[in-house]
């Protein structure tokens, strides 16, 4: 079994680092705070005994391999070490943390397994500074081009290659220098489902589609007091509309289609303006492919009526677009046979979050393992999973690691 | 006849004043520009010959008195020269430029009025940057305490008092030093009413009430993806809901109450989390003070709804709150009458918009006249008012200040 303390002692320690002095975490992909989480990770894989390597994206891997297992295709741990902005501390790290457990663990028994085994911590899952999402491990996997993914724009006009540069972290490897045998990704569920049927392991099967867009509409700026209702191009209550209409939409289709406008500003954004301009993020996902693209169709129409209907113009940015991921049944069995041999029980589920898993699942078998999350709270400062199943995962995560580097 | 070159010259230049690079007009009370901005106007002040006095507000007069007037209650004239963001060049601008002309063309001309004449430039009338609007006229009429007023609070988080001193516009006058005999206010309309009529004067006899609110509203910020729609408590939804609510009602009503939602933020702010905080601004008005209540009322109810409703908590907090003013009819009918021996149309209206003669109302007889504003476009850089109109406006307001300065 892994040690417990010393994963816990990680998860905390690296959860302090990037918190600000109002107590809000935020560790944005390729910020200061970001190269502090990454200093504190490649500091435990050194003392771990791990060879270290980053690629030119930034992935940062730790390496366990022995003269004798050196020419074989690896078991690829991971997940990422990037936050949301006021995040907690479990999404993400909770995985890196426990792959590198995994690793110690077993160096440390005395294993000698048939293969190396890695740590991967991905740059940018979370795609908050810069779209898309989970880019690091798409870019790892081929998805996309590694140039195109470092000239990336983020939301405070900075570029991704140049914060990596400058934090030290733009490395030299070619991304998918190690092309891995399999690849496990532990991470807390983040949504309600396990806490809610009390089962302590999810095998995770496959993992929704996502679609993330951003709309701009454009009306015109005109007095508050003086513009009577009939004459107005008000781009404010145009964007109102589209939020009310897909919450609406998804709330009451008996489908688990979740629609999301996170981000929204207006401009000139006073007072005793009618607003020119609204700018939004819509996040839209289905595990059905067929059923997102409906979404989307939908979406399109509707604001093709409402540019009418309100005098306005609307364009449409497409910011990440992931299609559904089944994950492979080898792995998954191999996940719910460690729950039962470690006497937990275990349940097959969907992913409702983006994963790297999902990205790295293109160039090898992948499938990834979920704990509870009390209230499916994530994103969120109270983000919780129990000790008791954070170890419990990890310890599944050991089992699974050991049967796979044993191919 | 006033110099219609050099007023038009004037509104020009100054309207060059606090354009950026992106070719925006940006001059917010107390910045750098309204700085520049309030250079000319005294140097032009100056240059008039006129005596330059500035108050604790950073309220600007010019004062023509002679020996034989100096004891006299003055008329003054006025308006203000802050600018909302990305603004025309008429508003505000056109009233205090065409007062320091009408004073120049009377002094020219050799006359000798029975009571000194004073042009004024208020501090912070559009209210974007510090709230209330017409503050600086509000202060002066003694409606709020001038240590309450710069201690004001910016949507920048500055401090009006500390800005003001830090462009060197805090003066030493007591607000309300010169006690005005009557006051009158030239501006553009700002609305469609003179344009669409073809009418090129308006004696404005009422200005409408305006009650303006800032409301937050707090759900709990949770995953995009894992989060079903059925569990949200999304602040963003709820404040679409708000916006609109607010149209509709007023759309609807068949009244000329008018809603704005103007400004609009959500925390944090991130694509892929459910917003936990959205504030937004609310911008009430209406001619009637009963009917504006029962707005406000409307509001209130449905926010104490919608809180249940969507299982988020909201409060509320109060910007400005003006009851709709009655103009000096005295006034009004020498406005019709100036226009009447011009040979010039005019039509008795509401005012939609707030302006320092509302305050002034408060401590002497006053009245506005308006010009017409092509498309009834305002507060966006097409404000246009043609040469013909502004000149003929000038020209009503020479008539006007010449009669009221005889009494
Ligand atoms: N796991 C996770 O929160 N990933 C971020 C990408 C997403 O929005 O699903
Ligand atoms: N005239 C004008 O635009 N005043 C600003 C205050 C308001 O919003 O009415």
């Amino acid at each position: 079994s892994i040690d417990a303390e010393r994963l816990l002692g990680r998860i905390r320690e690296l959860g302090q680092i990037g918190r600000g002095s109002d107590g809000r975490l935020v560790r944005l992909a390729a910020t200061d705070a970001d190269k502090a989480g990454r200093d504190a990770l490649v500091s435990w894989l050194r003392t771990a005994g791990l060879e270290v390597a980053v690629d030119r994206i930034g992935n940062i891997f730790g390496i366990w391999r022995t003269a004798d297992n050196a020419d074989e295709p690896p078991v690829l741990l991971g997940s990422h070490i990037d936050t949301v902005i006021n995040a907690g501390i479990y999404d993400g790290c909770y995985g890196v943390l426990s792959g590198l457990e995994v690793i110690e663990t077993l160096k440390a028994a005395g294993h000698a397994p048939a293969r190396p085994i890695a740590v991967a911590a991905f740059t940018n899952e979370e795609g908050v500074r810069y779209a898309p999402d989970m880019m690091g491990s798409l870019v790892y996997a081929g998805g996309l081009p590694v140039e195109e993914a470092l000239a990336t724009v983020g939301s405070d006009e900075t570029t991704l290659g140049a914060e990596l540069e400058r934090i030290g972290y733009k490395g030299s490897k070619e991304p998918g220098f190690l092309k891995p045998h399999a690849y496990v990704e532990l991470h807390i569920e983040q949504g309600p489902v396990l806490e809610r049927e009390g089962v302590p392991i999810g095998a995770v099967e496959n993992l929704q589609g996502i679609s993330w867009q951003r709309v701009t509409i454009k009306g015109e700026a005109n007095h508050a007091g003086t513009t009577p209702m009939t004459m107005r191009r008000d781009a404010g209550h145009a964007a109102a509309r589209v939020v009310t209409f897909l919450r609406d939409r998804a709330r009451n289709a008996n489908t688990p289609t979740v629609a999301t406008v996170g981000c929204m500003s207006f401009e000139p954004n006073a007072i005793n303006v009618i607003p020119s301009q609204a700018t939004f993020t819509v996040d839209l996902r289905d595990p059905d492919e067929q059923r997102l693209q409906v979404e989307e169709a939908a979406l399109a129409a509707y604001l093709k009526e409402l540019a009418a209907d309100e005098e306005v113009t609307i364009s449409v940015e497409r910011l990440a677009r992931f299609e559904p991921v089944t994950f492979d049944r080898k792995i998954v069995e191999l996940v719910e046979d460690a729950a039962r041999r470690r006497g937990l029980a275990s349940k097959r589920m969907t992913s409702g979050a983006g994963h790297d898993a999902q990205m790295i699942a293109r160039i090898a078998p992948s499938a990834m393992i979920f704990v509870p999350s009390i209230g499916g709270i994530s994103h969120n400062p109270r983000e919780h999973t129990p000790d008791a199943s954070a170890v419990a995962g990890a310890n599944i995560l050991l089992e699974v690691v050991s049967r796979l580097a044993a191919e």
